[in-house]
């Protein structure tokens, strides 16, 4: 049950004043695990299920048993360190991320949330101090991939994922062996609402607003809603020399009208949308013909889903004019539609004052890329916490966070769990 | 030398009342020839140098013979008929086109030129008349590809072409030898001014322009110059969800711009310029990826150069301001230019007052197409007859030029070459 959250920031402080994260301890872990799966271009490649995810996996549950936490693997491969809580009855309060990494990634991106985890359970575990409740630290399976993970626990498995083709060209549902899951009793790594009483997540921000507001930490508002699609303009390839332009129904004149109208969708006053067209098909694609036929992706992200039904209705109703003053055929098939998920108010609220209370700069944003937090709001309240990558760049051996960032978001997510503990009893 | 032009219609007319052209017969040898590399789907498939392309001139070379030609083959490839004039001390009145055609071509382009020269020189042996100068048909070589034919004839080939890939992934001056060329002797291909007194070449359109005036001849007013270039844009490739969009560096956002610059560089009042962006390459090409690099084409055409050369630095501008407001880096690269050639001016009023005697509806008309005659005019001057091609189409096997057309055509090449004749002694 919720108490009204009248919180006394001196009370959460004064707790934790004698148990400060160790600085030192938490640079080195990131830099241990950043040494598995590392290439020779600084960047990472710990794909999921390879042996690089599998020996960064047993590492990790190697520090979590060392702070005093129960391990286990669930069906979906997740990896659940458990520290005991005041009071075992009621729901755990949560954290976590990710260890597998894209093809060439960094060492920050997921990395960051499950070492801050390792570092406050080891903090608690330090001080013999214990939350009200079970405090529990979450690796996610396959977070870059299929998020099977997060989705098994969240209860929104699809059997047609089994055959997703996965690490060595194996199925999703063969891969999972390797990290210890069982696809056949997937159904049972879903938890019910009442075991996880929040979840919060501390992530690097994979963009450039931070670093531009020159913000620590990002308080996130939600994970923002996705709506993709795929554009057909149908026009007439003719030859470029012998048709003069106003006998023309050029495709490719059509999309360029096209590609300026999904960009100015993005141009509303709280530059919250982004909207991009990052693909383009050209039918014939030769120089001296007129195209006539032309594919092209659209991808619409933002924080509110009715806003995002607007933007469809508005870019359908664009299409038809420049249909018909460029007379082509224009025909938008929506292709993926992910909704929207708000982070917890209160959740919000915590870190914030988490923020003031250490004194540390911040700014609230959504998340424009999808996170395994996003599954988890089907179960609990959650929030997340963003530090700031350099130059806005992830997935990529360039990915950079700096270490006094690093180690003000462990402190934020340290706070703020305290808070939650105490706000959401 | 050329004597001022008073034109008495009534001589030519009366000079040719006797000497019709036979229009069953005509018909009945363009369908023989299209017999010749016919395609199960109605196409024509002679590729220069191929077999198809070979038996086609074999059956030109007799019918010129058999219209009292002497036919030779020059070094170049080209087939040359002559039928002497009253007077052989002057350059010859020469016609002619091509008989190769692209992979998937139709029955027409080409084809028509050559037959109406076949004709023309069979008309005049059944009346045992003669023009004052003597008369050539000329079948040029590989007009859809190099077109060797008519650069070794106006002396501009480039010692690369030699091993330029053609049929049967045979080089060029290997390709020649199959018609009867010698890439050795080629320069002996090159003739003198003094050696041609004026070329008028009969052409299907392939565009829509006189179908869309409903005029049943096109005089060409000029082969337009030509211009093309590469644009390289250089943005940021970024992540399409956590890049704001005003943190954002689009290529091809900047790209759309620029296809609608190009396009608003042939909205001159005179309706003459084309503009075409036909081929655009995006790196990544992803659909959840900002581009970070496009690569496109432009074809710009028109029949004055000056006027090329004020759009060429209009898109610079344009080039310069796009990239200014849409923060990225556009280069613009030349990598065609073709000068225009304009048509003889009494020439064209020649094929005006023909189609005036004959009835026939006519339309001035720049070719944006490139044609033998484009290399000609550096040894002569030049014409162009165009008749309708139905939907602009050709290079396909949809290309259609009515019978009526046809005959129209080579009725009015008739006159424009007595006219000539008379005019140009």
């Amino acid at each position: 049950m919720l108490i009204p959250p009248k919180i006394n920031p001196s009370v959460s402080l004064a707790a934790t004043a004698a148990m400060q994260i160790n600085s030192d301890r938490l640079r080195h872990r990131l830099q241990q695990l950043a040494q598995i799966g590392r290439l020779p271009n600084g960047g990472v490649s710990r794909l999921a299920f390879s042996a690089a995810d599998q020996d960064a996996r047993a590492q990790t549950q190697q520090w979590l048993q060392m702070a005093g936490m129960t391990v286990r693997i669930d069906p979906a491969g997740n990896l659940i360190g458990r520290y005991p809580g005041q009071d075992e009855t009621l729901g755990a309060i949560a954290t976590g991320s990710h260890l597998d990494t894209v093809s060439c990634g960094g060492s920050y991106d997921g990395a960051l949330g499950v070492i801050a985890g390792v570092e406050i359970a080891q903090t608690l575990h330090d001080a013999h101090a214990h939350f009200h409740h079970p405090f529990e630290v979450i690796v996610f399976a396959d977070e870059e991939g299929s998020m099977i993970g997060s989705k098994a626990m969240s209860g929104s498995v699809e059997s047609r994922m089994a055959t997703l083709n996965r690490s060595n060209s194996n199925p999703l549902a063969k891969a999972l062996t390797a990290i210890g899951g069982n696809w056949k009793a997937i159904e049972q790594a879903k938890r019910q609402s009442e075991e996880l009483h929040a979840f919060v997540e501390l992530h690097v921000e994979q963009g450039p607003v931070l670093e531009s507001v020159r913000a620590a930490i990002g308080i996130v508002e939600g994970i923002v809603g996705q709506r993709r699609y795929q554009i057909t303009i149908e026009g007439q390839a003719n030859h470029a020399g012998t048709t003069p332009m106003h006998l023309r129904q050029d495709a490719l004149v059509a999309a360029a009208r096209v590609i300026l109208a999904v960009q100015a969708l993005a141009n509303d006053e709280h530059k919250q949308t982004v909207a991009t067209v990052g693909e383009i098909h050209t039918i014939p694609n030769t120089v001296n013909v007129i195209p006539g036929t032309i594919k092209l992706t659209v991808d619409l992200r933002d924080l509110c889903d009715r806003h995002l039904n607007q933007l469809q209705s508005q870019l359908n109703q664009n299409l038809q004019t420049i249909g018909q003053e460029t007379r082509t055929k224009i025909a938008l098939q929506p292709t993926l539609q992910t909704p929207a998920v708000l982070a917890d108010a209160e959740i919000q609220a915590a870190i914030e004052q988490s923020c003031q209370m250490l004194n540390t700069s911040y700014h609230y944003l959504p998340s424009r890329a999808g996170h395994d937090a996003q599954s988890l709001a089907r179960l609990t309240r959650i929030g997340m916490i963003f530090v700031p990558s350099r130059g806005g760049i992830s997935h990529s051996a360039q990915e950079y966070t700096a270490p006094q960032h690093c180690l003000q978001g462990v402190q934020v997510l340290w706070q703020t769990l305290w808070q939650c503990d105490r706000q959401l009893i």
